[in-house]
């Protein structure tokens, strides 16, 4: 998702540094005018802000704290903003050696994936320094369609993971609402249908509710990936004293469908929790 | 919301006779050119198709089997289509009556309220005898923006109890969301802007999130409804051994929100029953 | 089990008028000393207080108000306890045609099966009159180890659901306990050996646990009504605002056993829906 | 709890060598005749078998492998047997430092509390090393009434984890009984009395029942401890893909308790999160 994000800014008339462990993700954007740095503290050294799109928490430590790494090009006056998707943990150790070098930092998971990348289209839920959330404006602005300043690091992780607890619980509702429907005898896809002309009606409905009624669950999202964030939301709710009834009663489904097997098929496969084992 | 629905049909240029156990209720549509009858069985006499939309299910069966009623009226070629939302015992013994003239019949609850009724907005979930479903396209085409024809007699009432008991699962999982996110020091409008741009943003969510967010919940459709309509999709999911785990979380929620008093609040006010009685 | 209970009484040295559908079922009765009458009527006329043991609801209200029934030969200062498991509405309807003739009404369905009717050891759960409870305490002495008075008419069989829905809610949990044990490795007999010797101990996880652990659930009381007991005590808690989180979702999990096709075999069987489909 | 399982010892004929970190704790058993040693090292070298029964994992892993701990006394032959509720990874460790000195190790945490210590009526869950536990088995007859060997190091800690979250789901249910039945004007003593009687009574109900009908709930296991234990419990079976509804139900009910304040009370104070913010 790098390589689109940046060529976004290249055409937007920035000048860009860009550093990848595979040498030849960057030939794209050598070709569309970038300078290639020799590593990450190299590429920070070069610029104001420093974007990082990784695959993990341990890449994103690595890129960050590694020898080489972005903390040795850092000091005041730069910042780094990590779109990465990591843990509040793994955000609070990158930030402390950051800011360790008087430079800001942005967390700044997003919201979208390969798709709108390319169409500048990602929505950022960034937190951590506000000072950097203004000056990487114009940036997060070609980037993304938008972006969402949420207070201490960690907080765009947190809201990843409310968003997504509650599009799990969601899912499961849909499921059963499909399956009760099935056994009233009425068409799976006229519910689809009917859900998308009223209150209800979601992107996440529209997409998948075709295939599920087909039995389909082609992955884009895996199960057991869902599960975790409804058991991480439940886990953080618990922390707080916060009763999320409805939440753990789809992760309790979730966790069945795993039982089922259907843990890396993609998490629209609930339905095959919420069907069982029907009688013959 | 009978009114609107009639100009529609007036506007469009079909010939409408129509009666209303208030006589005054009719006068508007009299200006518009409609005939005024002297009782239901009147109407039934004078149209080929009779459209009836009712204030609940007693009304209904008066309506169209008192004295005077629908049913006095009907004969074979006619056709009467109940747009009133009606649990599916009463549209079958309507619908048993309304046959035994040789009249078709058809169940056609509407998704919508005043708004779509006045914007020809309107969403029929029809069932009962297609040929009338069939014959009556062009006026249901004129009142709405869709319609659907589900199947036997009852269908139409099943498919709103499914959608339904979805959303009220779905409003009780966006409303623990909130109270997470707000436990985690988030800003519930923020939760609110971010899910509206992604894949699980609905115009439910975008039009009752900014009023939960303030503790407010004007009542467009009473908890207590929300929650009647789970506590029967759960008792048809019982009858066809259908197990629903997050809709009966949900409806054991909704129950601890009347419990503590909301039950003709919006059913957006589940909310505090998740908020519960927190630790001061 | 009326029989046994007729024999305990005669025992005692009670005077004791018996009447059944089918007249071969007195033959014990009256080898031991009873009377046989003709009909309910005649068992009423004979008798100070007259008993009823029926199968079901239609049974009891045949037996008391139709022709030839208890209720033709009830009169002041006569009473009728029927110790039948009905519910509070046939309670009701029962209860107000013998308080019509002047006599008294006692509802007092039984805890226990054949074993404690032959011994003596019932427990009544009675409501009604309590002047009728006094005046019964004799033989209701000599058939239980136990009874209570709980109030209204209704209030023995809602204590009846009120037990059961605890008892189903425990099943659950308890077989949830044997399949994380064994998921953990421990062997499932040993979680029976060590919670009969603590606090949880009951006589339910001492008697049906062992057949559990083997997977065999031979049907004492079978699931389908055990469901149908949670799923009216969830209908009770409904009308009275009642949340019952731990109970609905016991309920939810029987019905998801009935759904695998276990619904005639014992209430145990519920093990299997936490089993479920495990993945190969 | 320590004393008066050593006194059991001393009074059976043991041998017995103590030591406490406040030496005035020995007092006692010196005076019955036991040896005070100098260190956790020094009871292990005199002894051929060494119990420990320490309050957390903290002190579990101080005693055993600090500076002058059990570890430094310990060789082939001889055998450690922890006797305190510890989790899986605190026995993992110490049992791995003990068995590296050529000794047995035995996990064998307790179910019951200062009575049944003082009665030797004290319940064994123990795991580990087979030998070792038949060697103990003359120790910990005299301190207990039944000892299970579980297998493998951890299976003590887990058949706890077990056995508590059924119970915490058993209370659940049980106040949700309490509080359906007061809604139906039901006494609560009645339904604790009829319990008794049937196939659920349990000592946990008749130890707790009448507090709580009162509303009393003096604290012998905290609500929080109890919550703790489900949680867990719900962590090994996530881990396990085995769902677990009753029991996550049950689980979200201790934590609305804790979210009213009742964290710290006992856990039949879950009654409070069932009766909720009732409707004035």
């Amino acid at each position: 998702m790098g390589v689109p994000m940046a060529l976004n800014l290249i055409k937007a008339g920035y000048k860009v540094v860009v550093w990848n462990r595979s040498a030849d993700k960057c030939e794209p954007l050598k070709a569309a005018g970038a300078t290639v740095a020799a590593s990450p503290a190299d590429v920070a050294r070069q610029s104001d802000i420093t974007f990082a799109m990784l695959s993990d928490p341990p890449a994103a430590v690595q890129v960050a704290t590694g020898p080489g790494g972005i903390v040795e090009g850092m000091s005041a006056g730069k910042g780094y903003v990590d779109v990465s998707t990591i843990d509040p943990a793994t955000a609070a150790a990158v930030a402390a050696a950051v800011r360790g070098t008087g430079a800001l930092y942005l967390e700044a998971p997003v919201s979208g994936s390969k798709g709108p990348a390319e169409q500048g289209a990602l929505i950022f839920l960034t937190a951590g320094d506000q000072a950097l959330y203004d000056a990487a404006a114009g940036p997060l602005d070609v980037m993304g369609k938008a972006s969402f300043f949420l207070g201490e690091v960690g907080a765009g992780a947190n809201m990843k993971l409310v968003v997504n607890a509650v599009m799990g619980a969601m899912m499961g509702a849909f499921a059963e609402g499909l399956s009760l429907a099935d056994r009233m005898g009425l068409q799976q896809q006229d519910v689809i249908d009917v859900v998308a002309l009223g209150a209800i009606a979601s992107p996440m409905f529209a997409l998948k509710g075709p295939a599920m009624a087909k039995g389909n669950y082609p992955t884009a999202f895996p199960l057991k990936h869902q599960q975790k964030d409804l058991r991480l939301a439940l886990a953080e709710a618990d922390a707080a004293a916060q009763p999320l009834a409805v939440i753990a009663a789809a992760n309790d489904l979730y966790v069945r469908a795993r039982q089922q097997g259907h843990g890396d098929a993609d998490f629209s496969a609930v339905l095959e929790a919420v069907k069982g084992q029907q009688q013959q």
